[in-house]
């Protein structure tokens, strides 16, 4: 366990260990359900800057690869450690910078601590290596087998951006930090500028976590700046060789370009845009529906709808079943009051998301919800379409951030997955159903599994487990590479790469794969794996 | 095994099963050591039948990913009998084609069929599924786990471009097809128009195997098309999910382009371009040198230099015994003939290379060797600079695809290793060193790993294994990813995704994830490997 330690939210960046002042402006925290501005103001870093952390986090990246499992998983609980102990100053400071309840914001901090420690057991277990041996084989004809041994190392330093939506769970010390340190790469944070204070306080718990583990400080920096200027000149640095991000389509599309662009393109794993679509099926809606509408309201106004799995589309049968569903949703949110958004221009921009939809062609408005009572606490809606419209109308697709939802209602199953195989990529796609419903599934689940990076049955997306089959990915625009996950255990395999060693005496050999396997890894010799 | 069956080069493609007329030119192949053509004349695809093409792996690709991991595997066995049927045709074939001798041509169809078995063994042991189980909890506090599964799929139809210099083992049915294929994707093959008639000899392999296994011909085209307009085309095709590429540099950037800039960006594996350097350490230079420096000289002009791990680039000390490896490897060279290259235009290409190099400040021409008796066979060329002169001049990292050598004189391991710091990605790097030469090594190793896929030592890069611990990759530029390997069997991995399944009851799992286990997998529950 780790000391207690006087943190303070002093508006300074932390550059490779150093509470450093800004060159460029200031920008100051907001608090949403107020309006009112928060203390202290927070310099924002020059490009002078900004080149000091990256070239520091370069320098450390050797020193914090090569440390051992134990090392690594030790440090990486020492920075769960270090922000439990930030206590009831790190919820204040996050409830007034994000508007969120205290409740919420400690069930975060759960979360995040929790993944932190998850890592660490993987890193500890260390099969993330995935280490293999091929033996030699000096008689084998026609040419003899040289040894050859490979490992996987981390890709180099790693820039991440805070999420706006998870001021815990998904910034500075998020999966995308956690799962870079894990795979031994250094990790530079762009603060989001709605949540500095809460940055920077977590941003210290990381940089003591160095402190008592011996490593360097360049591992971790932390960076306020305006956004698509640092954030820009983060993905162009040179010595940034992966790009963590979870935002708008718009954010996450600039960084793939800015990305794509470099002399050396890099990874850049955005998570970006979903809908999540959510398929009633017609056994479902026999008898009573309470629990499949309140479930439905709930979980597309939990947290003002402010969450990437939000079920923003459902489609619902055409029928009376199918009009008693759109009723019956229709009346939970209209007694289901908008709570405060996390800035005025997220709640701005769900305003015009709904206006939008207000004006389609096709669409009609099914239900209001209540407005809060704080600023930046806007009304839910529900809106209806037909199959036959939303297929006709690509703009439909595009996400509203908030909690505003399009029930679709089809005529038949055939137009249902007609529908489907025509959506973008998604995070999630969700069957409510009975076995009644069962050739209908059939049907669907090849579609959806092209099309989604999860599925689930009777139950809502938003709510993601951080565990070791979870993926929270998908195919465009959901993210910018489906090949990963930014939640789970799996998302360590995101920030390495693979080396092979061959004909290299054993005391040259990094330790994953040194005859001796001191590391008591789980090893692949000539494809079958050797437990430890 | 499969029976023998006829086969001829007609010139056609094979769209889906279909021997295709092509629709929009037609190319010959032509006989690199004498200059004649080779008959029959290849039909070009129109913009159509690519589509045709496109279209038929996407409407393949559910019933071939859902194949069993037996089935799968007896396929890609079945594609190994069938091309070890064809014979001395095949053989004939490529010689004429590409000027390689039969015994390589015979080597490297070796490795190809025993790549194609190598994948299928990994898809028989099916562990590249990753099969993981987060069992439910419903009584946890303060609220339930839902069952969670996970299981990784093919990420959709895959393009791939044959490759000039391995007419067998990296083209119609090389390493990208035969991981594309034992990951579960459709493949389209686009033709390399130097060897079309071997392309259309293992195409039609390929296809008989489907055939032979009831599976559906869409999961395999190959066209014959104009480099450029169908290679764009194929990669824009809003069907197609992954690129596997081998070739140039710029050949390589314009598909990555290309793929950025589709509406959906898909993933691009293209293995481009490496100078492969080799670090000649002052201990392995004391007493004789013969072995070392016929070694070098082997290795750079095998095959007249012509694969990507040729040894393009040596770093040896200044000084006596660095003056006589530089003599020992010109008397060597000296002795060197030329042989036919592929084609006229990599041997127009390869001669500009030696006279740029020639032209180059600082560098100076060491030796050179004598002309080949055939068309197309140039001099093998040495050259020789400082490594303060090579540090300068970045254009002296350009590969020079061909029998070309660059020897690099450092004064001092500190400069050396400055030197192997500023280097581009590079596929492979080597060491040539003894006990001796350890603290020099313990600097060098952790440079070498941030710049490239596979360190050997005291070997030759020419001569890639194909295994489990086999790296054939590295960062850009040698590559566009560098997260995978273009050979061995982690190269399966590529064209996969995970896809995770909440709450979803046993009858509607995919097998692999199914309570009863009916493939018999490996799989991490709770994290942890549960053996079948």
């Amino acid at each position: 366990m780790s000391v207690a330690a006087p943190s303070a939210v002093l508006g300074k960046s932390i550059i490779a260990g150093l509470r450093t002042d800004g060159g460029d402006g200031t920008v100051m925290a907001v608090n949403p359900a107020t309006g009112t501005q928060l203390d202290p103001s927070f310099g924002l870093v020059s490009m002078g800057q900004l080149e000091t952390a990256t070239k520091a986090a370069e320098a450390a990246f050797d020193t914090f690869r090569s440390t051992s499992p134990e090392a690594r998983a030790a440090f990486l609980e020492r920075v769960a450690d270090n922000i439990d102990t930030l206590g009831g100053e790190l919820t204040e400071r996050a409830v007034a910078e994000t508007g969120l309840p205290a409740a919420r914001i400690e069930g975060e901090r759960g979360r995040t601590v929790g993944q932190l420690r998850l890592f660490a057991s993987v890193v500890r277990q260390g099969d993330h290596v995935q280490a293999r041996v091929d033996p030699a084989q000096p008689d084998r004809a026609p040419a003899p087998r040289l040894d050859i041994r490979q490992r996987h190392i981390g890709l180099g330093p790693v820039a991440v951006f805070g999420a706006s939506n998870f001021p815990l769970a998904f910034s500075t010390a998020g999966g995308d930090t956690a799962s870079a340190l894990a795979a031994g790469c250094p990790v530079i944070v762009k603060a989001h500028n709605a949540h500095p204070g809460t940055a920077e306080l977590v941003g210290q718990a990381i940089t003591r976590a160095l402190d008592e583990s011996g490593l360097p400080a360049g591992v971790f920096s932390l960076l306020f700046g305006t956004g698509r200027k640092i954030g820009q000149a983060l993905v162009a640095d040179p010595r940034v060789k992966a790009v963590g991000f979870t935002g708008s389509r718009t954010g996450g599309l600039a960084l793939m370009k800015a990305a794509s662009e470099r002399d050396e393109p890099i990874p850049v794993y955005a998570e970006m845009s979903s809908i999540n679509p959510v398929f009633v099926l017609p056994g479902i809606l026999e008898g009573d529906q309470s629990q499949l509408t309140d479930g439905f309201i709930g979980s597309m106004t939990m947290g003002s709808g402010q969450f990437c799995t939000n079920p923003g589309l459902v489609f619902v049968p055409e029928g009376t079943d199918g009009d008693r569903f759109v009723d019956s949703a229709a009346a939970a949110l209209s007694e289901t009051a908008g709570t405060t958004m996390l800035t005025s221009g997220i709640s701005e921009a769900c305003a015009a998301g709904i206006e939008g939809m207000e004006q389609a062609p096709g669409v009609s408005r099914v239900a209001t919800g209540k407005p809060g009572g704080t600023e930046n606490a806007p009304a839910p809606a529900l809106f209806s379409t037909s199959a036959a419209k939303f297929a006709d109308a690509p703009a439909l697709q595009d996400e509203v951030f908030g909690a505003a939802g399009l029930i679709v209602r089809y005529r038949s199953t055939a137009e249902m997955v007609e529908v489907a195989a025509k959506l973008q990529g998604q995070l999630t796609a969700t069957v409510h159903c009975t076995h009644d419903d069962g050739s209908d599934v059939q049907v669907l689940l090849p579609v959806l599994e092209r099309k989604v990076g999860r599925i689930l049955f009777n139950s809502w997306p938003t709510g993601v487990e951080v565990g070791h089959a979870m993926v929270h990915g998908g195919p465009f625009p959901a993210t910018s590479d489906p090949r990963s996950t930014s939640v789970g255990s799996l998302a360590i395999h995101r920030f390495q790469r693979p080396v092979s060693y061959q004909n290299i005496p054993d005391e040259f050999l990094p330790s994953p794969i040194q005859d001796s396997n001191p590391w008591k890894l789980n090893r692949r010799v000539d494809g079958a794996v050797e437990p430890a």
